[in-house]
């Protein structure tokens, strides 16, 4: 039981993949700068190589035995290929230095695949703009109709939240991507490493210069959950208006659902309600990692093994939830009618009609407002069964009171005209232009896809550079 | 009772100074756009002038009296200059865009104070670090010793981590410095407003271009939030170190310290144990805005006022943190024997050993590993009393254990040589260079330094200029 | 500025009262153990009877000189009384079982308090519970439309859950109501005091025995905001029904509500989406205390100083969620024909369809409702206009489909009478017996409502003794 | 990619064995209302045995092909029985009943297993305190040497503060351990079922009684996370101790502890620090469930899925702290001779010097103390090189600034040693008279041990009734 204690065998099995890449940059620096020998370099590569196209067998089998993932691949090497060979791979080298790497390696892909998806749903919800630009609904401030606007509009606002939580990950990536290898233990190593070159094997930016930083610092990890996090809290909001959309009292969206074990006629919200909910399990991982790293002395402790699996988790409901996002935006079916119908209810017009009193008639904005709102409000009261009823009502009321500006008809229906309304509100960003608002965001978008797939590029090329590297010395034997 | 729960007095006495600001430039636009009369804009220009002279009369005798500060403004305008002037302040403008860039006001500049205060810490630390490159130290892992190096080392360490913290608050800035302003309540407006001379008046990058966007994101608020969150995290780690060494047991270090009520021997490093507990304030604020916004439908919501005060007490804490640390450091007397007495301890030289092994005798360094950890476990449970009498022992031992492979005394003296051992490790960001790191620091602290004192200068010339836009105005009376 | 960061000025003025107390039952025992004399007793006694009655204004105008509230006190005691009678009160105490104690008062309080608004919440619960016993409305599952229910049930449901975070903080209470005075700095004291006299002068039940724990100890904090965050989940829920019943969708409810400054129609529930928002501010309290009593070693750290105003807060937070949610259930106004409109909405009888062919007919539940499932599936994909038409086909399409059964059109339409859906479900706790569910809970909450004012009295007798003994020492001088 | 999302196959594997026992005592009460026939029932029950024996080999191969549990188990039932027996077993219930009942039995079972690690914990803990009542050590606050203690009253705080970890397991049983079967989707069941003959034939103490209520409370999951995150910080503080006494700088411990792979010396406190951090991972379970549970309305959301992995992971991570902690303190080697070498720096014995002018020379306290602050102030700015020497000249210092009261040296030697000032310190709970409280505790410990004896036999008791029940209805086949 204490020996499970130790162990992270979930978090390891995610860091194998890059455990071989860090052992082989460090190998094949260690031969260069001659600290060991040349065949020694090429056959501790040739073993790594058969260790690596063991995987998942090798996950299974042998990483159970063993402490750590790193271990695991030493302790196969010298049994292999003899202490005198394999024991020399972790020479001018420690496991702080080595798994920081790897932690690394690990979430700079993490953050170029969360980057990708988010593009993709961006890319959807997009899509999904330019089709409802004509879709009038309500739009909603403490979840009250307030103002008519369009789905199209809608859905731009959530695009640029996202493209927000884009950006953050650049960010992020930046800070993530450089090299801790080479730190050893703390303080660096009397063996003449070359820091620079692993770093520019393994793809980094790079070197985390300080060696007693490079194996403490446990940032990157916090503010790639904090990215997570705020993405998260975007999902969860437009998950949330899913769900909303799909009461029978909404009736705005069908949504990707599931059935009921007992009740045959449901159709329920799962995907939407479980984005929400995962949304919450993130927020934990950053509660956990950031009270876990509350109060660390340098250099490496232990707790911060405990740190990784949260990343990871994070990562992972973060980039699962922001598929599920995209497809349910992709399949949603909006109901234009019931938007229409529920955008024509609730006065929306409202403050258009005080900002006709001010634009047309030289009326003070809270003069206006008063007036307009103290209307409505008879109006409510003496409740007039339709909706037309209560315009009309309303209409004659506003015109009696005020009499004497020589209010016309026409100024109140068109003020009264929802989708008049919306084509008024042409301030930059408003309902009136989102056809150029989207234009423009097709060429964020392009250029945010080109920003991920030329890092992913760079990163291919760096490991390709390393395969053949690996293999010179291999080919040396 | 039930009124005073919809109140946020102390944010918005923190808001005041910002709304002022945001009155001035949307009342400039107004007029400057024909929406009001140009004698209207400068009288209302000059009431918010008074106002603003009134400063803290104002915050403690009429906000209590309203929900929040800018219904209190608006209405003492009304009341000043009647309905038919002051009424028209609010044309084009709702709360939730108002606010919304207030807050953006307000945490700019708190973002720039943070930035300022976190250099002068860094400044602190590089200087410290520059005094003490010949401390040598305990390098710690899991706590215990691990290797030697020296206190300038452990300092640029921590500098480090400052210096990621500050790149981190600088890209959160230029999320930061964009206008919401005429996004209205959320789908803009009827009037023909001028979202870019708000935000240029308001030394803003850019306008925040959707209306539902711009009055709904609150994620630049997760976003500073969190790199509050990761500055405590690394003032934490720093205030722990402090403490320990602070104690009787280290004895490492005096710092700022209180007495006891009860103990009259005692020097209480309270300043340290409170930095170290702010954090865990600032990780409550991360938390409750998380969940807070959390599955919040589009557009404004009355929940996120609670968001904004959390958000203050974030900085507030952490500036008051990075503030108090700064002293503490600059104040911090370091016991150089102490340090250099627990140096000594410990066998912090058997990676060393291990390594001259693999170095001078071609050992594959698992085997020297593992040759110099038994002799060391050996020497140990034989317990000599003496620190010198281990080091006789272990040599002895080695010796006699290795004969064959003609280990000198030199070599081994050498291995065991704590300062001989630092100055060996002159890897990349390690302690045998600790000159040319601290002189790299020097630019880069200056570069930062200039970072915010030229960010600092276009915020006061854009204001300067809204001053002189607003005096336009008034002359115009 | 550093001496500002040592301060916790709010939590001070909190502590006062309390501070007070502890000073007076101290003292008062050490008279009786001999310890001072009975004239530095009454004299001490009667200055802190001044003191307490200057109340406010010493809060005001004392308490900002000083580091603390406990030093405060003192030395206005010293220099009111001379060193050699007012320093004498601190005679075999120290501020960290003083301030432990004070704590431990104040929350006692709270919970009271807390308990009590909690009771009246649940009256206003129970009381509306009961007048809408025959309000039908939809159940929901998803927050889609699942199974019949009344809104009575709906109520009780609620009610039951704040029983339990009722019945939790009695489990807190008795924790909490336990005194720590007598453990001084954490290891006793060489004088003979009598920490059970205290406790019993104070109206604890008992001691914190161990004199470390006493200083120690802060779980009864985190048990406490523990139970706040359970009551504000609870009340979110609520709350977010509220919201939701407000809206233009659902229009099933009209609550305490606020205008818009530029939309003069709206009626936004902001003290709901406040409540909603204050459950955030509550866990973020949690996560501060957790992670700042982390790792904490015995006994008294200054980090503990910040947990208390996170206490304070989230009983203010908790305390004034429970009044605005009590009252907001009070003035409710429930809509019970949009209720009724959309319980016919749904296919909510589905179930019972199901059911009825299990009852009557024998059929397998799972085949039931498979059939079920698949015909109304089919009549909603050929999409009848109006719900009369739906269940018109629904009937016909079931009895053609199970023709050979002898399914006859009384059995279908009893299942599809939701009023009869409802009486049908006798379950024990289910909606077909609210009024018996109504009654127990009459008995329990009054059982609930004279724990609490059984403790309040306990406790003003314990005070009023503590005065009485107060007394005593002042007439002797 | 989609279906996976909706799964929670880890949770499900741990809900498996309470699954059956619902679905069995389901049936049963199904037979004995005659809502479905015995041989049916029979026929049901009998399978549902077999499953249950294929235990994991069902878990590995048939459940990953299902959504959930509850589907894979009924579905496995139908291939087998068909669908006319199999069919039925589902009758008169909802996944949702089902599974907020299985979460309970699983917990109420995670309670028990705590409750007992804690006492055995405990146990070691009173072991330890009953073996080093004579073992000096300082006492700390703020980490500085304070006043000197035991290493047994030491242990007692921490037995103490898990004593009321234990008290707060045994209030969240209360509160778990009712019925929600039978609530059905959440409006109970047009079926005469019998709630409180499951609820008997489960082992559980009542039903949770409104139906609503039944299937949408979690707020014991927020209770039971409460009190492991309580547990936790307990741990965290203890193990924080352990990691400090293994340094090189206090040696007053050998914990459990593992190598290096690079610094042969090394031994690393590994165990404590993954104590210290699983305090973290649990309190970022709360974090989540508490966001998570926020603001959903009633009655079940599919979110609530995604809170019950952190119950269990809470669980998991707290169970196996304390495991680790009871091994970790059994096996500790606690270093007497550097305990008492620290206890006799620092001055501990101030206060009592203090004191002894209090009660023998009728000082002021606060005169007294400010009198040997200052005294000892004096002496240290001269620092004296030795212990011995500081002493001597803290003693000449005083008797010639108190020389008018005739003070001797025997009263200051007196007030001086250490192990006179522990015995002196009678104070209940203070550490004079630690054998009466280890004594005490003792019987605490074993009453402890019953109470959760006596639950698990009649749990015990309440299963081995369910299956005789079980087996008769197969024996009438």
């Amino acid at each position: 039981m204490s020996e499970d204690f130790l162990k992270s065998v979930e978090a390891d099995r995610r860091i194998f993949y890059a455990d071989i890449l860090v052992d082989k940059a460090h190998v094949v620096m260690l031969a260069e700068q001659h600290i060991i020998e040349g065949h020694v370099a090429g056959a501790i590569l040739s073993a790594l190589g058969d260790l690596e196209r063991r995987g998942e067998e090798f996950l299974d089998n042998v990483l159970p035995l063993y402490e750590d993932v790193h271990t695991a691949i030493e302790a196969t090497l010298i049994k292999e290929l003899g202490e005198d060979i394999g024991g020399r791979m972790h020479t001018a080298r420690s496991r702080n230095d080595e798994v920081a790497t790897c932690i690394r390696i690990v979430l700079r892909e993490d953050i170029l695949k969360l980057g990708s998806a988010l593009n993709s749903l961006r890319r959807v919800l997009l899509s999904r703009a330019s089709e409802e630009t004509e879709t009038i609904m309500p739009g909603y401030t403490h979840l009250q109709h307030a103002q008519p606007t369009t789905l199209s509009h809608h859905l731009i606002a959530h695009f640029d939240a996202f493209s927000r939580d884009f950006e953050r990950l650049e960010d992020a990536f930046k800070r993530t991507n450089r090299s801790p290898l080479g730190a050893a233990a703390l303080a660096g190593t009397g063996f003449d490493v070359n820091r620079e070159r692993t770093a520019e094997l393994l793809g980094f930016y790079d070197i985390v210069e300080n060696t007693m930083d490079s194996v403490s610092a446990r940032d990157f990890i916090i503010e790639a959950i904090a990215c997570c996090s705020n993405i998260m809290v975007n999902l969860s909001r437009l998950a949330e208006e899913l769900i909303l959309w799909s009461t029978s009292e909404f009736s705005f969206a069908d949504i990707m659902a599931t059935g009921s074990s007992i009740m045959p006629q449901k159709r329920n919200p799962d995907y939407a309600e479980l984005v929400r909910a995962k949304a919450c399990t993130v927020f934990g991982c950053m509660t956990a990692v950031l009270s876990m790293l509350k109060a660390l002395p340098l250099s490496y402790n232990r707790d911060m093994q405990e740190a990784t699996p949260h990343l990871f988790n994070a990562f992972r409901a973060t980039l699962s939830s922001v598929e599920v996002m995209r497809d349910m935006i992709a399949g949603a079916h909006f109901n234009r009618e019931r938007m229409r119908e529920e955008a024509e209810k609730g006065e929306m017009f409202a403050t258009e009609l005080a900002d006709m009193l001010v634009r047309n008639h030289g009326f003070a904005f809270r003069k206006a407002h008063r007036i307009v709102s103290s209307t409505i409000a008879e109006i409510c009261a003496s409740a007039p069964d339709t909706l037309q009823a209560r315009r009309d009502a309303l209409k004659n009321r506003l015109k009696s009171k005020l009499s004497g500006i020589g209010l016309s008809d026409d100024e109140i229906d068109e003020a009264m005209d929802i989708r008049a309304n919306i084509k008024r509100r042409k301030t930059a960003g408003g309902p009136a232009n989102v056809e150029q608002a989207i234009e423009k965001r097709w060429e964020i978008l392009k250029k945010d896809e080109t920003l991920i797939s030329h890092k992913e590029e760079k990163l291919r090329e760096s490991l390709e550079n390393l395969e053949r590297e690996t293999e010179k010395w291999i080919r040396k034997l």
